[in-house]
């Protein structure tokens, strides 16, 4: 089946036409469909650790605020350090040899760049030493209907991770979307190979909430993961947010979070 | 003479001393020192169009808004139209005929990307037709200190613009510096051979001040573009900035500009 704009309207439709069936995408239908990966109960520091990419994202940060940053994933055995491709080879010399994966931003953070700038800028990232790439959506072609442009945007990103065996994180930023248009970029994400969807960059208006992560994780089935990410900032959200089905936390507060 | 960052750094140790010299870096001193291009008080609508580029940066952008912009940009004959990559080929075909610069961003809007990526990005641009860069300067680099990789990272998408007889904007993000890194941004932008420097992208945590634009032209002298960008909304905040050495404003009010 060749993917038109129109066939790819006809997959979100299905999709929303289950949902739907299944209770609409209100909150509390969402909430009995979502299994808990762990008992985020008796959730222990290291395990919590594991969901972790620390992040650093800001433009003004310096080398310093890098290497601290390492350090401190080094430490507290974060899943990943996730930071801008200026610093990926340091971030990668750093960490990568203790298995705390290096991880870049691509088109970041407004998604609106050429796709095959954002393919170019996954490939330098690649080979610099990123291992997992959070790339944006293309916000306002999905706004537009262009689904094909869309799913080519983030197909051409995963085909160059994949050839180096990485992974691919798709942010939608959940908090300039509808409830529809959610729906519709898990499926586009879905379609077009990527490994995770994420809800947010954290520069943009709103961050995770735990609606949308049970939304996403409802969308995207068992097999994709879900990264939560945008103002995570105590232990009680953290837990709340993998209740609802995240399988990755994105937050600049994992030191905090962990010693809490 | 080869550039080094220690060479850099004398350069830029030799502009501070002079604008001490001259009275400082406060506005008091600056103010003197800043020859108004045109007579503020008795500007046209025409010539006030002239100085806007016409600016939809918002990563929800649709195609409809888009084309909206530019059928205001050809009612008001704004300089130029500025959107993300993404739609600067629609942007070219819908203005460029008319005399309207098709203009659009790179390493947008944190400049935090590889080198190569920008100059990349530019080139792609430049070949669906963009006729002006504003590219973003690599912020966390210049506070770590790392000038000939800041000053190389502009030069390439520089030297990829030069070669379509294009300009190349840099942006500063004055908000997240201090006085002495403006003025060595500044430095920077005029050593990598850049064509205009620019305020601020309109999504860090502050826009254009008439006291950054009368220091940034009098650091880069009469010869190159200074462009304010950033929270401009108001006609006398306009004529403020054209008055202290602007020779170019990035807004999304431009219409509210002109029609008051």
């Amino acid at each position: 089946m060749a993917l038109s704009d129109a066939v790819i309207r006809q997959l979100i439709e299905q999709t929303l036409h289950t949902l739907n069936e299944q209770g609409g995408t209100r909150h509390e239908a969402w909430d009995v469909h979502t299994p808990a990966p762990v008992d985020v109960e008796t959730i222990s520091t290291a395990q919590l650790a594991s969901y972790i990419d620390h992040t650093l994202l800001k433009p003004e940060a310096t080398e310093e605020d890098i290497r601290r940053v390492c350090r401190e994933a080094l430490q507290y055995h974060f899943a990943g350090v996730c930071v801008n491709p200026t610093w990926i080879a340091l971030v990668h010399d750093m960490v990568a040899d203790a298995g705390v994966v290096p991880c870049t931003v691509v088109g970041f953070p407004l998604g609106a760049t050429l796709p095959a700038a954002k393919a170019f800028e996954a490939r330098l990232s690649l080979d610099a030493g990123a291992r997992e790439i959070d790339m944006v959506m293309n916000i306002g072609r999905l706004k537009s209907g262009h689904y094909t442009y869309v799913v080519d945007d983030i197909a051409r990103v995963v085909h160059e991770a994949h050839e180096e065996g990485a992974l691919v994180k798709v942010i939608l930023e959940t908090a300039l979307l509808t409830d529809e248009e959610k729906v519709a970029a898990c499926v586009l994400a879905k379609i077009a190979g990527a490994d995770y969807v994420k809800t947010s960059t954290g520069f943009g208006p709103g961050g995770a909430t735990v609606e949308d992560v049970a939304l996403m994780r409802r969308v995207v089935g068992p097999d994709m993961g879900v990264k939560a990410a945008g103002g995570i900032r105590t232990r009680e959200q953290a837990l709340a947010l993998i209740r609802a089905g995240a399988t990755r936390l994105g937050t600049s507060a994992g030191v905090k979070l962990v010693q809490s």
